[in-house]
């Protein structure tokens, strides 16, 4: 039996975390071979109801869940942790500005990069998926300086699954005929996704679905589709979110498939001309279990146009929270 | 690539189907190379959150998921369906008397095994969670005369992982360490957790927790533990209740360990002194896909006792019901 591996969930006890740290246990990112550790963080006052969600975890009898560790303490829940999922976040509230959400956020993303810094091992992997995800990601990344910047990425896959679901479904093929789509950009509305390099069964996709599709439905429906999602079932998107988290760090540990690559919000490093050290993002190839932006990929004007604006976005949120920097 | 398996799940708009359709979906059950058609059944007024709960599985863009079937009429739900998980079922609401809520869910799952009868795969696997779990099961059963009784179970399953648990715990030991625990009887606080054939590390393991702790501790906390876990997280178990489920059938498919067992409630082939037909929870072997219940295991006064107390319990129930038989 292999030597468990520490994985650290943040907001353990909301309803992300409901859908992802069972498929954690039953195996679903490390395999059936690896026994882990979960470290697993809330507030105070959450954690009642995060030993609720304790008691259902042992009630499993996973054979893979070494132990499990409950905490308030940011240090404790990122010690000797190999993967850290950034969960937990401050939601909006009705009549809160967005200027104060981002501050509110920006304080417990600061305290958890410390901490992160102080106590994770040095080859961590951290998937915020917390919003504002983007900049969330930059503050923890900033505030651990004695990791290296690569260790850090904030969630876009689960847009980027979105988006090949739409364009699967417009275009009558199975998922694995679809390869290609990127999302550029801040996970928010403005996000772009994009299909000027997507194939369908190796086929130009945007020949097949048309210049207004993209532009009139495709475009939109992605870039509202978490909306959509709660007004049809009452309640945010949660088990997507989940599965769209581990499969951002599947690929990360694992690789891309051939040929293909997926969106990941990473560092920036000047490329396409993003303004180097934003979180943004990317189209990523993953070797070695390391992220790779995709250079080179032409950009028509369209394209540029869309890239800018999430390049503004992007720079704003970071503005208003740069002295926590 | 393989031919798609039809899995139904009804009540597939609530709670525990939210932590077992992604779950599905994964290849947690089917494994990663197993196409599968999710067939989703719910009444009419739930069909609006059924459908935003399809598109956030749409969104995952699962390889393996080449369909989803929403629908509230059973019959389209169960058309050639290998695999049936039963979850849902009329919840009790303050005020209503037992005897109502089995006539209620009777109606449900009469209806459910008529159309079961009419639609399924002769080879079905259909397993219900829905309470009142074991007389659901046999109303379902009853109303399906084409299908072989052993194509029928009630799920004993969390209760069977949290005895496991809570044995692994006392004995400070992993759960690998532990065999041959069993659940008897009613999927209710009667049910009997049963340590008398259990090992540990291959010891007996009521030699080592002590007739005590067996008696006033142990078999309490897993009978109680349902209510113990909606207490702190304030909500009933959804996501072990589905990884239970997901361990039952796969289990049914995959067959037991060499020399352990689990429990599943079965229609009784008088084993045990319990009155054949009735559905109760067994210690089952499984080889080839077909459950067996373990024969001749020594039984002392005191589970007698249990064992019969349990059968009084389905019995009754059963005599609710008896006319929708």
């Amino acid at each position: 039996m292999k030597s468990p591996v520490d994985i650290a969930v943040t907001g353990a006890a909301g309803q992300i975390s409901y859908s992802l740290l069972f498929r954690l246990a039953a195996g679903d990112l490390l395999g059936p071979d690896q026994p882990i550790v979960l470290r697993l963080l809330e507030i105070t006052p959450a954690l009642d109801a995060l030993n609720g969600v304790l008691m259902e975890l042992n009630d499993c009898a996973y054979p893979l869940l070494h132990d499990v560790v409950v905490t308030d303490d940011p240090k404790t829940a990122f010690d000797h942790v190999d993967y850290a999922f950034l969960v937990g976040a401050k939601p909006r509230k009705q009549g809160m500005l967005r200027s104060d959400l981002l501050l509110q956020n920006a304080e417990i993303f600061q305290v958890q990069g410390k901490a992160l810094n102080a106590a994770a091992n040095r080859n961590v992997k951290v998937l915020v998926t917390g919003n504002p995800a983007n900049t969330n990601a930059l503050l923890a990344q900033r505030n651990a300086p004695d990791l290296a910047p690569s260790c850090f990425a904030a969630m876009s896959m689960l847009d980027h699954t979105r988006a090949i679901s739409q364009l699967a479904a417009k275009c009558a093929v199975s998922i694995r005929d679809v390869s290609n789509v990127c999302v550029w950009g801040n996970h928010s509305c403005m996000q772009y996704p994009d299909l000027h390099h997507a194939k369908v069964k190796g086929i130009d996709a945007l020949s097949l679905v048309g210049r207004d599709w993209f532009v009139d439905d495709f475009i939109p429906t992605v870039q509202h589709r978490g909306t959509e999602v709660i007004k049809a079932r009452g309640a945010s998107s949660a088990a997507s979110a989940a599965n769209a988290a581990i499969k951002h760090m599947s690929v990360w540990i694992n690789g891309t498939d051939d040929g293909d690559w997926v969106s990941m919000a990473v560092p920036s490093d000047g490329s396409y001309g993003i303004a180097e050290g934003l979180v943004y993002s990317f189209p990523c190839r993953v070797v070695d279990g390391q992220y790779h932006i995709v250079e080179s990929l032409e950009i028509n004007a369209f394209s540029r146009e869309r890239l800018r604006q999430n390049e503004a976005e992007v720079r704003e949120e970071m503005l208003a929270i740069q002295h926590m920097l």
